[in-house]
């Protein structure tokens, strides 16, 4: 039975952007399990009504829902557990759960200058004032004042990755020779701003570069071929 | 055949404080491999001239010299492979790598203020002037000058040890049930502000400083009973 997943969307409900829905896109096809992608805006509470909160990734397979990224990884591992690991025991967990603590801390405050604005311009108009007003809030800026200079923000993305950089210039993934849920948290936070603004604010010659390129490519192009907005 | 470890320490030779032979001395213990401990003065290149570089931890295990922490850990599970591995795969060594780097990005810059110059008090007087210059060269200060706001510098270090805070509330340790090599990374880092200051900059309410007393007492207390310098 094919697995719902309520997938955050733009007004043309084809450009899917959410680092966290992200998560879960990779964490279902790691899983080969197969899904239905459904174009949900931010004002579309009443849909996932059910999950008993506001946000996505919810997904619904086979009557049951659950929400919260992590969660739906943990939910896939142990209703599936005869299909590939997402983490394969305590230690792999634990490790998903730094890179995700490590992303909140580092990564999305340099991301935010970046692809914030970007979304506004993309998503559905009923969606708009909602945006507006929490990200304002979260930033104490308006949207149009986040990003004062695109290269230092490119740079200083660069140095929060710095983690990430030295540790992938001796190996392939987070996972080791092949990718596992700890790869897909970072990559995810990373779809945000390729899908749009329709670039990846990194360097393709660094080796956080190289390795998003490589998953951008896994599962026949998941992520590759998803259409994304165009690059300004 | 007992493992000889170079080990960084004080003018009194019994106390020692560096965050790299911290992560060998634990990771030894975690081999069970017994080792003896040679008190090694930050000029006594000449002592471990053999390793072909100037810096401890050094080991030399039955006429095997390997420096360089993680090299010797490296080197520990291959030499060992039958005692507890300190990284059981692919994906353990990725995660020590990338928590090793970010503590060079994160929590070295906010230990800085807070353990640089107590490490000047307890040092042998031979060694003074070559810390002094190496280090006010580093931090662009006297050593004198590094600490203006002491509460400042221990909420920064709070602030940089996030990632392991939300992790550690739900997890015991990075490697899940028991330590691995990730946590003695971190680990023996802390463990240089603790041997310096005689005490952890860390909030022992805290998830970290709960991991932080659970690691002094391992091993029949190996940190624990190391002798220290007095709190100041």
């Amino acid at each position: 039975m094919t697995i719902k997943l309520y997938d955050l969307t733009d007004a043309t409900r084809t450009i899917f952007f959410s680092p966290y829905c992200w998560r879960t896109r990779m964490a279902l096809a790691h899983k080969a399990l197969s899904f239905e992608s459904i174009p949900w805006h931010f004002t579309d509470a009443a849909e996932i009504e059910h999950s008993g909160q506001k946000r996505v990734p919810v997904i619904v397979d086979d009557g049951n829902w659950v929400h919260d990224s992590h969660a739906i990884a943990l939910y896939l591992d142990r209703a599936y557990p005869d299909r590939p690991m997402l983490m394969k025991d305590s230690a792999a967990i634990a490790q998903a759960e730094f890179v995700n603590a490590w992303c909140l801390s580092s990564i999305f405050p340099a991301l935010r200058p970046i692809a914030v604005h970007p979304v506004f311009k993309i998503i559905h108009e009923k969606d708009k004032s909602y945006f507006r007003s929490s990200r304002e809030a979260m930033m104490g800026t308006t949207l149009e004042e986040t990003s004062t200079d695109p290269i230092a923000e490119k740079h200083n993305l660069a140095t929060a990755l710095q983690p990430a950089e030295k540790m992938l210039a001796n190996h392939s993934y987070f996972g080791g020779g092949s990718p596992d849920y700890a790869d897909y948290v970072l990559f995810g936070t990373l779809m945000w701003p390729y899908q749009v603004t329709g670039d990846a604010p990194i360097d393709p010659n660094s080796h956080v570069g190289a390795w998003f390129e490589s998953l951008l490519h896994q599962f026949s192009g998941l992520a590759r071929n998803a259409p994304r907005a165009m690059r300004s």
